[in-house]
């Protein structure tokens, strides 16, 4: 993987908004970018730029410690956008024989191996966390 | 390059989370994951999760085109950061024989080539514009 250059991104997204006869465009703020595009704009290179302020919904996990250790021990992804992984109620697998959980996407939600298995469900397996 | 897997990098932020004992973690919002969280805090992985605005700066940039066709034909990474171009004044390249601009980084600010020259000033190539 590339090393992470934020001037690069700025210039890949002009070359993309542009290839896709977009108006404008948006890319997240630093000073160093700002200044690029002062210089764009004042070469005729822009019609114009301004900062913005975005907002953006995001989701806080407050993480959980048992006598300073993680609570959870291990949390794996099992089914992948590449290999998706579906089981029927009866092969819903246990982990840890069922000390640990899956987490399952199901026609009614998302939700634990074993309500899956009350509820007659299968679906999705998302992750197992022990 | 992994297929992108907001779901995958959720975990992923717990696991580095859990790794350097962080009492909160902030991942980018989406149903699904909030559905995870849920799970998770349900049965007692989590302390808590909650769900917040966050606001964070973005820059506009206003295409220009020209008859339909963009002003910018091409732009170009110079200096990268696996391999910094530093140029003293008297090197500073030309692009299409002065037509096109560089965008040069100096230690009075970012500006063109030509300002650069005028100033006697060299610096670092960020791009270079056609």
């Amino acid at each position: 993987m590339s090393i992470h250059d934020p001037v690069s991104n700025m210039l890949t997204s002009i070359r993309n908004g542009q290839m896709a006869n977009k108006i404008l465009i948006k890319i997240p703020f630093s000073k160093l970018k700002v200044n690029i595009a002062k210089v764009l704009f004042q070469e005729g290179y822009l019609e114009n730029y301004s900062v913005v302020d975005v907002i953006k919904k995001n989701i806080v996990l407050y993480l959980k410690y048992f006598h300073g250790k993680p609570v959870i021990e291990k949390i794996k992804r099992i089914s992948k956008p590449s290999l998706r992984q579906y089981h029927k109620k009866k092969d819903l697998p246990y982990i840890m024989e069922g000390l640990g959980i899956i987490i399952v996407t199901t026609s009614r939600g998302v939700m634990t191996d074993k309500k899956a298995r009350n509820l007659g469900l299968g679906g999705e397996i998302l992750c197992s966390v022990e």
